[in-house]
């Protein structure tokens, strides 16, 4: 399944219009490209809905929010809505400040999101409307364990039930969920941890998957996470062998995403179903 | 005569002021450096003037375009051609928004160019005044080949006839012609189209190019889009001989600007004269 | 010394905020992971007081400057200050417009600066009050030599007794100091200046060891300058043994940043102490 889903994408070299912060935008903008898509990073409020209109997939990122891009995020997102075009929400940080907390509010209230993907404490400051801020990383009292998965996965799954999107969460464990059908994934490696954007990138992949696959959305989404997964794990191992530090993993990160055949993934993917 | 363009830059490091987009503007910095010149990125309209003043050409390039940007962008373009600076104008994603094509408009109207360099689609865009947007990316249907090759100069020469830039057009045959005079170079490797920001950093090698030397608009820009071409073209090599993928890329493109010797590009365009 | 600052960095891993230009932000990110922190770059005056209250060090950057973020700056400024976090300014091009030597002193006047790092014009610039700019790098008529070393030390320390602030000067000679106590550092290759944002990262490093050292400020400071400096001589030899470019230089010092050890700073700084 997951063979198609990447292939296919690369086939069909979806357009992406991604709103996103300005730390990580340009490795976005490669792992788009490395995924088999096209980017496009357009934000001002007066052409936001023109720009979306010609994309297939819209991908809404908080880091850098500010009071101009949250206006324009919205107005992209509503025409997104409108044309039946798939949103992905990353709401970093989410939980952080309290003006952050009303942009997800703002978001989550009128635009329709197909993917919300986070860390663990991002997704439960959007599901409680507040959160335990340490900043961009998970809390380390909220880390997904074995003990806790089952009610992590509940978590996710009334999350998904309220929003009507597929919930991400990354992590040692990586959860994919709707309101049914539940993928733990343990792909990936903890150095994706030690370079800025890790979390991003995998968002723009999910955009870019969904862009090609409407009807799909958790496939697609499990997908991406897999394939930013198998990138990372097969970046740990050049970079290791070459006795390099996290500047090269990011690199090689990315080179991997775009040497990935679906058939790669498809054998690599650790993945269990509930 | 591409050997002492190159040569004679490094030796005078023009200072590059760059107005441009924040997807890629880290790897526009760093392309004027391996240029041999160097850049600095203010923006905003309270000291685009005094800072365009102290620099040798200025660089507008309108990606990630907003109502601010472009108000420093025309502050800074007129006080470059007070001074006598070339300006160089990115018309990233013309054609795709009507504010865009606006802002385009108003560009042309209120600034002097002394080049204007975009992909096929873009120049259409700016030539016409409207576009048929495929993103940040040709249209398939505007790709250059060598039947509408001829046709495509007559527009790019008339495009300079009506603004009095050198037009700069990348894609598979490039072309870079004033109003007499044509180039057509071969150099490059589709892998640039890969990698985002291949087209932005070309334009600022551009401005390295024509901020030191003012009175050969034309041959410093075709000499920048054969250096661009060439390290391209080192780039896919050693991406292929190492198995790597296009992160590795753009990292080896950037390194073969900063290692080029102007010999090296003199003994490797591929330039046709019309 | 600096065997302890580092490793009780990593250790502890402080959170960095980072309000800073567009340019190198993500260089930035990486190198305050690469050093042992986690960064965040929330830059809306809506929430900037927040977010650097859970931070541990505030980092200043004026690259980019605009009407905006110096609000932003400054209201995070205070609100580090009233907690007691160590907050690094970076008074990028200070001197090259009157317009950012404005905000240079609005920042003096309303921040209270744990340490201020820069070139030798921009440290001039920021001492006087005005510049003699050339862009982002250094005046060629300000450049310290042997010669001027002492009179440089001299003006560091003025400053430093005038603002209150740790002094840091980046060049062949760095030098970092206080009001009594002057380290001059001789590590780092001139190949720093060939890449955007050696500067800028340094100043993040600093941020990250202050963030976890509040009362070794001047010490700090010193053991990130010496880091940066040795990250950038291994990176030098790598680039060299391997043909490389600047953009392999680049990735090569962030990559020795994240792999550097206490014991291997400890060893290679190159000190003298006045």
């Amino acid at each position: 399944m997951f063979k198609s889903i990447i292939d296919y994408t690369k086939q069909t070299t979806p357009l992406v219009h991604a709103i996103t912060n300005y730390v990580t935008v340009n490795d976005c903008a490669n792992i788009i490209l490395a995924a088999g898509g096209s980017p496009i990073m357009a934000d001002d409020i007066n052409e936001v809905e023109e720009i979306t209109s010609i994309c297939n997939a819209l991908a809404i990122n908080m880091g850098t929010l500010n009071k101009h891009t949250i206006e324009a995020m919205i107005a992209a997102g509503r025409q997104a809505n409108k044309l039946g075009h798939p949103v992905i929400l990353d709401p970093v940080a989410a939980g952080a400040s309290s003006w952050r907390n009303a942009g997800v509010k703002r978001l989550l209230e009128e635009v329709k999101f197909a993917v919300i993907r986070g860390n663990i404490s991002e997704i439960k400051a959007v599901y409680y409307g507040s959160g335990n801020p340490s900043g961009v990383d998970a809390n380390a009292d909220d880390i997904v364990t074995r003990s806790n998965l089952m009610q992590t996965i509940e978590l996710a799954k009334e999350l998904s039930k309220k929003t009507g999107a597929v919930i991400a969460i990354s992590g040692e464990f990586d959860i994919v969920t709707d309101e049914s059908k539940t993928y733990v994934i343990k792909n990936g490696h903890e150095t994706m941890t030690k370079v800025t954007g890790s979390g991003c990138m995998l968002t723009t992949v999910i955009a870019t998957y969904c862009g090609a696959h409407y009807d799909h959305i958790l496939d697609a989404t499990a997908a991406a996470v897999c394939s930013m997964g198998i990138s990372g794990e097969f970046a740990y191992d050049e970079m290791v062998k070459n006795n390099q530090g996290y500047s090269s993993f990011r690199m090689h990160m990315i080179n991997h995403m775009s040497q990935l055949e679906g058939e790669t993934v498809e054998r690599g993917a650790k993945i269990e179903i509930y």
